[in-house]
């Protein structure tokens, strides 16, 4: 098993880069909410290769609904997609069959399947299967946003470039979404200009760079979660490191944390127009794996795309011998710029789950 | 729910910190084998409270088991073991009822539970709920180490003193379990005194400060896991942010490889007498969500404790005014270093888990 | 795993029938609730052993209560309980380590754990281990009828003798609640005379007698439920063939659909006070697996208790040679007379389960 | 959430009748396994619709294969198909959106989905989900089959004729699967006369009538299941009852056992050619929730289709008055005829689940 998330809500994956078609089945959509299918394709564009600084790949990335809406609102019904794989050039992939590439998959698919996982173009662990994630996390979004509900994302670090982060106490609407409707997801487009330029030179040096993604929601209530192997920590790191290249979360202050006194980390807890709130927000919204009201962010940390152009040692897996390769495809030199979007869509999928589970929706 | 964890292996959590016992059920170990109570005993005691620097409450934690053990041999029943709470306080606590601590699952607790919470001493949040983890991990612990896996962790910063870290490619087993035989669970112990210096400064001061665990695994078999949702990955994350206090988690390289371009952070495929390694192991032992046969390494940021003894401001929840607290209590002033076995065993219980399921026990 | 249920309320069972204890953990309960601790234990005395027509063993099967509860309310987290084993004499049971007991699992359990199954007095197997199921479904039953819904049970065939069933359309509650009042729950105390009769015909000849339990539900809201693998009937079977014994299920007209035409099996809808309903209910309160609001009505086939006193064939495992054994032990002769409470208790956790999954509480 | 089936091996069903497409994504299947891609068309072909005695709707039923195949071949990751719908008549159905069909999931699909619910020829409920249903357990039927596991099912009665049941002990692989190659699934051609004659007396009456339909699996290991809630009976019935129609289900002597005496139940454990055996086999091959290596046997009894051209009373939901209906529509006269292949389709389905569970496919 490996490719399903989610309890109340479910998601099922399907689909290798270079097969037929890739997808998927929700399974737990309330019944009779309408799916605004021109938001939902503009949210994916958002994720779309093709783009100046990503894979000259070029999909349309149109999901077909298979199942679970009548005229664009839920039937309470599994809702299945499928995206079809248009433009695929397995070719270039044909070498890495016993030569993996580092970084890779590649090793650890021919471990675990012996030489009949299909491979070509990353198989199911290509970034292309966050396609259908963001459908899921896109619709996921619509709903919460209905219930007032917002997640956002921005590019909070490329190589040594730095970002501002979210204000994690007086984040407004406005400037959680801001990001997203920029070509280059940043809060501050002057510091934008030198992680873009991060993202060039690694580029222009047939190299590839890593970053990080900070995501915020605001509106989520407070009060849900459960203590133990059942918070909001717990089930969104669950589904967060499914994304690919993702090495590191941490929510609120974080492996800052780590550097604080107890005084400096701990958030006061006031009173704002008579509503409970903290003063500072080290804690990150989660308090005992259960929300506190306040914003909840955390950070993802997504490694360098692991394909690059420059030639790699590694192993011939028939012949028992070391050699190299040379990776020519097509590929992003920073998969955490086009990860954005998929981070939003995975913990508002997450969250979803968890509101749902809980009861919240009736 | 919240407090199961697992799969193949199941853990179930019991018990509020004043309550009458604190315990667990652990379903799915396999039956013939001989557990060496001796053994874990000295596990637990690796976190058992009342030394020098972690908090004065004293209990001997020795857990008495129920059902699932014939003369210390599995039987393959469900284990079930309770852990009488014998040295509470509970006078201490009374006033947090409506005055929630800052930085503890206080408000939290409230929301969700309408008041109804036994939160005596903290409740089921509390850290002595980490005594039951210890003896389901320990026990999972020798059952791994039978087959060869080893996991070990060590403390490997405190506010701004760090130890060395493991080394991800020639970890030797000696090194490996080295700092859990420690009273400062450290590699290397000269850099243990600066460590233990932020502890003593933060106790003196009347504060606390927060730390990181680093934890590595030697001996896993390579090519366990699954993509997407069910890798290493995800399901360790899941567990291990079920201990109380951890912010953050990284693996390899983690929120370092953000920094770094893919030619350095893509490990070389090598062949070392005759098997296949990497040269380097920035991906901490992990590809794809399964595993590569090289350390599984991580790290866990911990916050400061949350409970200090200044003065603390917070809410009157029940007269609806800003306020006050002053925290009596016993505290350990730094809950990274006696959280270095739990950490350990929440690992060994996860791997455990996904070892069992993928039918390796056979 | 073995001894887990549900999915929103969750219930791990542990215990050997001459272990140290028995009892189990439930998690997921809502907060704040008074469990009426005589009604439970009046409940579990329904099953209670050393009566008239069952097995001579005496345990007082009083539950202590290790977490969850603060003065009889529950606070929320998981509530663990355990029964002392008190009354055992594994004398008994010796011989059957490798002569498998006709009827009994003390031939599967030595192929599944391998001869390290504790199966004394039938291990985790016993008709004992239905006392941790009648404390978790005894709860279950407070918690349902605080909302009105009401679950009961009656010995419906012993041998070749018959009861009258529950009105499936007209059943009061008052007539749902006689049976479990009564000493040998029936509802037509003329019949249960001749049911009586042949159990104890069955004693005399040191032999056993199967049965038949129908259970009924009332007040249960319509609505609830999934279609596919997550249908009411679903959920009930994936938890009553746990109880031990349990050979058939079937819901309404069951078994007897199968001769009927649809004409004859199809239920008009009708409206009584304004209200929808069905003039007849062979479909025992569920269609397409979600619940009608008529009463949901099922019946359970138990197989005659396996432990008799005659000499039976069976195989000594050892020496690989066939042979004969006598069961000495003490032991009911119709299991499915104190099985009666054990099915409205597991009935009634695998109801109040999904009311819970459905956010119906809040 | 609904329709989804497994732990090792996952299932999620997805369509409504008369939408674009109905399906499913298999998850956790072994890589390398080559699927007949003949034998499992002609397996599907058993459940066709079209034939003499069934609904004339006629679909082609063919599955496409979006991914987890590589010529034929399973590649390890989910395997996801979807079969077209093409010969669909919604004008057919539209009266039934306000007036529930008697006996169908009409109503409470309108209770639980408010009104959204695509109930098009069913929807989600309809009997043309079985078809996925076929293509997952077709292909757990020739994965198992290459163990040496075989799943036989035959049509086991029809209103009040009969046909003779498998030997529960003496059953060869011959007997088991030579009814499915039949046009009338029966064991005795000439009961099956008495039978086809009540199918072809219903549909003459514009009638419908029930059946059982019996299943029997030969080769399954010993010594798998656990105890208490899961069990293989526990685990065959939550699959079981997600078959459309199905109101009851026994394990061997079933309802049966009920009447009979212990001495009568209870199967004598003997030694043929050296192998532990019963003599007789009225546990149906499982015994505690185990498996004793004797052949799985079970009955699932069938209600009568309810869609009958008879006019029939119902409610108007809208008006809310009592009204009539007439169903024109194509319908099976009788549904457990066709649900042979489906009955054996998610035993295999069920039982691989358990097998991959238990770590037996390595």
């Amino acid at each position: 098993m490996s490719s399903e998330l989610g309890r109340a809500l479910r998601l099922s994956v399907f689909g290798q880069s270079h097969g037929k078609a890739i997808g998927g089945v929700i399974d737990g959509l309330p019944a009779g909410e309408r799916i605004d299918m021109e938001a939902l394709f503009a949210f994916m564009d958002r994720r779309r290769p093709g783009k100046a600084l990503s894979t000259q790949r070029n999909e349309a990335d149109v999901p077909e609904f298979l199942s679970g809406l009548q005229e664009d609102v839920t039937c309470g019904f599994p809702l299945a997609f499928a995206i079809k794989n248009a433009d695929t050039r397995s070719g270039d992939y044909a070498p890495f069959a016993t030569k993996p590439r580092p970084g890779h998959a590649d090793y650890t698919a021919f471990l675990r399947y012996g030489g009949f996982a299909d491979m070509r173009g990353g198989g199911h662990f290509s970034g292309r299967l966050t396609a259908p994630l963001c459908v899921a996390g896109g619709i996921a979004k619509q709903l919460l946003e209905k219930r007032g509900i917002f997640v956002g994302a921005h590019l909070f670090a490329v190589g040594g470039a730095k970002d501002v982060g979210f204000d994690p106490v007086l984040l407004t609407q406005e400037a959680l979404l801001a990001p997203g409707k920029k070509e280059f997801p940043v809060c501050d487009d002057a510091r934008g200009l030198a992680m873009k330029a991060e993202v060039e030179a690694a580029k222009s040096a047939q190299d590839s760079v890593g970053g990080v993604v900070e995501c915020a929601v605001l509106g989520f209530p407070a009060g849900v979660g459960s203590p133990m192997f059942d918070g909001v920590e717990n089930r969104l790191a669950a589904a967060l490191f499914g994304i690919p290249a993702v090495k590191g979360l941490e929510f609120g202050a974080g492996f800052g944390a780590a550097g604080l006194r107890g005084s400096e980390n701990n958030d006061p807890f006031v009173l704002k127009e008579g509503k409970v709130c903290t003063e500072t927000n080290c804690h990150g919204g989660i308090l005992g794996g259960i929300t506190t009201g306040m914003p909840v962010v955390f950070r993802l940390a997504f490694k360098p795309t692991p394909s690059i152009a420059q030639k790699q040692r590694t192993v011939d897996l028939a012949e028992g011998v070391e050699t190299t390769i040379e990776i020519k495809g097509r590929h992003d030199p920073c998969v955490a710029l086009r990860a954005v979007p998929v981070v939003e869509a995975v913990a508002a999928f997450a969250l979803l789950d968890l509101y749902l589970e809980e009861g919240r929706w009736n």
